[in-house]
């Protein structure tokens, strides 16, 4: 037979079984928090037809796009997962109930130049709130406080949700009398932690032909920098001008007071002016996260307000806020600093039970036990010698095993060894449930980040 | 702005929040299950290079395989996840540990022709287990008992898992000397319970060629029907004659011998005679799985074992076992003949806090405390009418309200309505979270089907 070499695509994450006991554990994790906080989980199919995902325009990612054809039709893969939410919402809107909390983790496809830690297919995880015609501010505080939930449940510690309000920007700009080049400005400023003060000056004032004075002013404006108070209490100076500026400034303060009745520790989120997230779509509070001891990384989950969800499918009014945690590519980050736990249990298995007898009744009867009180059990059924059983028990490195020889079946007990202390006694089964079950429910509460 | 009208692609299923709660709740319970027989979660990529894909040759599946380019690339979407499994299998093999017990959960792609009930877009739930080299055949019945416990724990009831042995088939065919028919033979067989055995007779005689008396004793052979020790002893007078059917009886007997001892009873499996799967590669045990009330839906759940699972991609010899369900037809079925819980909760909350002030701090901390305890929990944040709130309430269809006005705010206390019974009570916020979790946990046992 002529043989095909296997392999994966290049861009394509596929995990070893540990690692995906890892990344499995985070999207558990991150499916939990989300459902705690009654949003309701979605489940769109990967391929659309074109015409309804490219309604908006591709953009700069129109490129990137898997586009096909099958028969008569024009497919492509979805993107993002907000382009699939706009269209269910839109199409389902009279079977809804608003706000509309839905989240939905599922993979997305842009064929990226391939590049270490980029990936072509990946994962996000969405939430977002849609109201009908209007949605309360408050929203704009929960969702980054279950942002905060998420990444501590799941063990990170050094990470700060820099938030900023894009009405407080377009009124600053408003006032400085550029509002035309708004959207350069907001970019150019995006670079200020990258390339510093200088050069983004150089850049207002030579690329895009601002005044000395306003680029100074521009720069003055993102200076501001301490604790939310301190940055809230010098942004009241500006207010009074422009009615924009005002409303951002108000919308900043009331998310920032519910930030912390939410329960988000200051140091856990600042405001930020110099974020602004892109230009057209987000409309208020804006979001991005912060690894502090990795900036390089960039934002590991941004998102934030916007007026108009579905504009191109629907004329009705459906503001949201909503945030995006690139799953997949903060898996890569974390495992790529070595900050994936080492301590997580990744076996398949709690208990392996060997069989050292041709009467394998008693061991089917000791598996049923574990598994009727919710202990993942696996039956070793292969004829080998001890040696090659312990190998295989050690190379999954599951915690117990469970020796069944003729003298155990005899007198029905089970000879229970913990792996990680070498401990070995001699159990009756509901005795092996027991131990078993309360070393479990002890590593249950390992989380799998640890920073 | 030119609106688009948005829409699914015909063949993608897409479910509305409380179908997808009940889908979910399948989903979830199909993988504790799988988990608990100590298998590990794969996920693979859904593109795959076309190569690799079709390294086997697509068969009767090759046309409906989604295949396009990307850049020099010629990729296809997997069309089930067994291929998938082989080329991880044979690329990875030196890291993997055998037995290789893996499950996977996702969805495949074909695109056929659109119909009721037919998706080009669905998941399926696979398991299989790997050896090296050899298997041992305990696993042969351990993988039918897991089926079982998945679908008892769904809460299906009236299912039965046929088996059968492809050597038994090779075997009784060689005895008759159809051994080049036996192809054409277990495809007609197969069409038995639908066409009956005068049809079957006909079909083998004039469109097989096979001689009258053959056809006789194949029919007779199909019609060995009964418990299951009695098709067992029925077959123990074919035996003696030929190698290959003496190993499959052998097997079968062991087989079922191991699916009493893993607690499976006698009227949910059932020795099968008729039953093939496919021609090439099955090897040993065949199963498929049959709604008792619903013969007309087919097998919801197949599988079996096989002696090489990835030749194309290596010489090692990789035997195994695997099965695998079909679950957006199964939710398909559920669905349209009925079988889906009304009683299992779908709401996205356990409780929805209704803010009546505009001191909302404390709705915070009510909800803080309740989503603490792992009771899923919405604030509703929105400031309309009482009655536009309890609307909310009521589509959402969540089991408890807590309503905070000024007066439950300055006694900090909570007025949590049982939305089932209508019963309203003032309590603190201790009491609260005590009350709704032992809802919660009185819920957590309903199944997703009623049958």
């Amino acid at each position: 037979m002529e043989r095909i070499k296997p392999h994966t695509l290049s861009g394509f994450m596929e995990l070893l079984p540990g690692e995906q006991a890892l990344m499995d554990k985070i999207t558990d994790t991150i499916r939990r928090v989300y459902g705690l906080y009654g949003f309701t989980a979605l489940d769109t199919p990967l391929i659309e037809s074109s015409d309804v995902l490219l309604a908006k325009g591709g953009g700069e990612t129109e490129k990137q796009i898997y586009r096909f054809s099958k028969g008569d039709n024009d497919l492509a893969l979805r993107f993002d997962l907000t382009v699939p939410l706009a269209k269910y919402v839109a199409m389902n809107y009279p079977k809804l109930t608003f706000p509309f909390r839905r989240y939905q983790i599922g993979k997305v496809y842009r064929g990226e130049r391939p590049q270490r830690g980029r990936f072509r297919e990946f994962y996000q995880a969405d939430i977002d709130v849609i109201g009908d015609g209007s949605l309360d501010i408050m929203n704009e505080a929960e969702v980054p406080s279950i942002i905060y939930r998420v990444f501590t449940e799941l063990g990170l510690r050094k990470f700060v949700i820099r938030v900023n309000n894009r009405k407080l920007l377009t009124g600053f700009y408003d006032m400085l009398g550029l509002s035309d080049k708004a959207g350069d400005i907001m970019r150019t400023v995006d670079k200020l932690e990258k390339i510093g003060p200088e050069k983004v000056r150089a850049i207002l004032c030579d690329d895009f032909d601002i005044p000395g004075e306003s680029a100074g002013k521009i720069l003055d404006f993102m200076a501001i920098r301490g604790g939310n108070d301190h940055v809230l209490a010098e942004l009241s100076g500006y207010t009074g001008k422009n009615a924009t500026f005002d409303r951002g400034y108000e919308e900043l303060k009331t998310v920032v007071t519910y930030l912390k009745d939410f329960g988000v520790p200051e140091d856990h989120f600042t405001v930020d002016l110099t974020i602004a997230r892109g230009l057209d779509y987000y409309t208020g509070t804006v979001y991005e996260t912060q690894m502090t001891d990795y900036p390089e990384v960039g934002s590991i989950c941004s998102g934030g307000r916007y007026d108009d969800l579905a504009g191109y499918y629907t004329d009705r009014a459906l503001p949201g806020v909503g945030i995006s945690i690139g799953l997949t590519r903060l898996f890569f980050i974390l495992s790529d600093r070595g900050l994936l736990s080492g301590e997580l249990p990744t076996a398949p298995a709690d208990v392996l039970i060997l069989p050292m007898s041709e009467r394998r009744s008693f061991a089917v009867e000791t598996a049923t036990a574990l598994r009727k009180a919710g202990i993942r059990t696996q039956i070793y059924s292969e004829d080998r010698k001890f040696k090659a059983k312990m190998t295989y028990a050690n190379r999954l490195g599951v915690p117990f095993i469970a020796i069944l020889g003729d003298d155990e079946i005899d007198r029905r007990m089970v000879s229970l060894k913990d792996m990680r202390t070498g401990v070995q006694e001699l159990l009756p089964i509901d005795r092996v449930v027991e131990t078993v079950a309360c070393a479990v429910a002890a590593s249950g509460g390992i989380a799998p980040i640890k920073e």
